[in-house]
């Protein structure tokens, strides 16, 4: 299977992940007081807007990633649908999110399930870069070692702050939530850092 | 990241947004006399095909834009994902309005809420544009800047159109939809004055 | 928009909604006698066969019809769709159908919904080549007028037949469905008939 | 119909059939003791990750056989909608799966019915092959009859292995639910004997 089907396949899932997130936003059945009701579903749009900004950066440092592979095999395709098992599980952890957050009970359990499934994407996709990297054998020739382990540094510090946003959130649940949404805007935003480490300027490949 | 692949997970995106569309449309559960209890359903249809041409003429509007743009960025890739986020939300607003209309109640909130996330995206792809060709970095070198504007003001004309049809709908509600219908079919059918503009016919890329 | 992407985004709509049809199959909440109750369910697992080969089916026609078509238009676009719009729209006459089946009322309505949405689709198919072939404007120079005519007269065959079963349907369900069945086994067998005419054995583009 | 666009199209049905697998795992409505309600779930993380590998092995499997098939059809792009049509139908028999196991009805009758649908998939996938080599005449020319054999004799194995998974199940259904995993977990490892057989190395086509 070459990587060019895998990407395919993965940015297929990712993009269904992402649109199924509305299918969790229910309409209210009672439509008097609109205004008031559709106000009452702010969890359901914060949890909404959150996980649609991760997906879609998950997609993003995906695809960035998969530039640098240049051969597939076995385990590598057992640590993708790893990947994407627990990214296309992400719409039931941001229901259950969005729902603690409606009830008020409940929440710091929820912030910590939520963090501890996109830590769980984030080790599957430390883990696929570790394959690819060990002896080289599955990235471009292009690619320096050195700049490979620069590359896994990067992209371990993302399982490190959610680790760190998780445990905040078991304590206070807000704080968990704003240390995500914080990674998620400090991952878009163009800083320079970031645009010059990993996932910023990979070479083209086509 | 090129722009192929936005290109491809946009794409996907749209096509399961429009056709989640369905899953709003529900069955009745009894189904005695049933042409009573599938006419007394038109409301969803009317939302169900307003919503479909809708995310469908935005995937042929993105389509068309993109053809004019030759490079991507961070922030490219970010105003993409909160465009995409807010045409993933239509089947949301578009299942409230059918319900509004079926219950006869709240109408207006409902024609209104539908419309401002019309206008989001709207804002979005606005955004994107202008953050393209910001001093014409991300554009193809034969777009002419001049050009580049003129698109702009082409696309400034759908949200402010669609910001009256949601001010009516405050006011009258089918007004409200009738307005958005129009703007519908103003674009898809192939008027002289929007071919000679931005997305008639734009230069084939491939 | 080239005709390239367009068959992208419907290629996804297709698949989509063929993949959404099991949505509409609900599992029983009690669990005990099992067997019994998965065997209640065999309107749904019908509804879901026949649904799922006349998608599939709508598929490859859809495509093989665009081999002959080169360049496209709003018009066509436009057509395109709310042919699309059609076929997303099967999962919710699918879920009518399977429900009448198994309440045992409205059966007549439910068949006669079924292929009214059918023969919409039909006709929009229909329109797309008529649009395509006017002037010979959108079609590959190397296919004949009198090729298109004659693929046109194929075409209309289908939504005629589905005509006929939707009235028989009318008067008798099953007889509709198995009208309905024929149908769509016939265009799935390899019929010499079938194969030398339109979509049997269309030029190779790719 | 070119084996690219068939590609094409049953790749996005396996996306969609895996990432629809969450939406059978249903939040909880109370979120007070939300840890111990989330525990209670097990049933249906179990079925979503053993349905989740299964469907990418198909996938996989999938994409592994099309490599060697050169042309295509009007029987093969029927087996291939089968085959697809019982993939998309495995969201269905996870969910009643995970239902039993949450009930504890019904267990024996639920690995069975999951089994049945899994050697129905895997019925179809060797009729697909059997045709494809039916004389060697949509196979690619490079590939020996003697290997086309082979491959078939491997792929025979998956419904033989998953019916004795299944008859297992109807007696012990803990007993079938393993044997399904080890088949799963054979398949996804890198063992050797299997990366020498049909679906491990296949030759490169693009």
């Amino acid at each position: 299977v070459g990587t060019h089907r895998i990407e395919a396949f993965s940015d297929a899932v990712f993009a269904i992940a992402v649109t199924l997130l509305v299918l969790d936003v229910h309409r209210p059945d009672d439509t008097d007081r609109l205004w008031h009701r559709l106000g009452e579903l702010w969890p359901n749009y914060l949890a909404y807007v959150i996980s649609f900004l991760l997906i879609g950066l998950a997609w993003a440092n995906h695809h960035a990633m998969f530039q640098y592979i240049a051969h597939s095999d076995h385990v590598l395709l057992l640590l993708n649908t790893l990947l994407l098992m627990a990214t296309a599980f992400l719409p039931f952890s941001t229901s259950v999110l969005a729902q603690a957050l409606s009830t008020g009970d409940g929440e710091r359990s929820a912030v910590a399930f939520y963090g501890g499934i996109v830590i769980l994407g984030g080790l599957f996709f430390n883990a696929l870069w570790m394959w690819a990297r060990h002896d080289h054998h599955l990235l471009r020739a292009d690619l320096t070692p050195a700049s490979a382990r620069a590359i896994q540094r990067v992209y371990l510090v993302g399982p490190i702050f959610y680790l760190i946003g998780t445990v905040l959130g078991l304590i206070q649940p807000i704080a968990g939530l704003v240390v995500f949404a914080f990674l998620i805007l400090l991952y878009w935003l163009p800083l320079p850092v970031l645009t010059k480490s990993g996932h910023g300027s990979p070479p083209r490949r086509r």
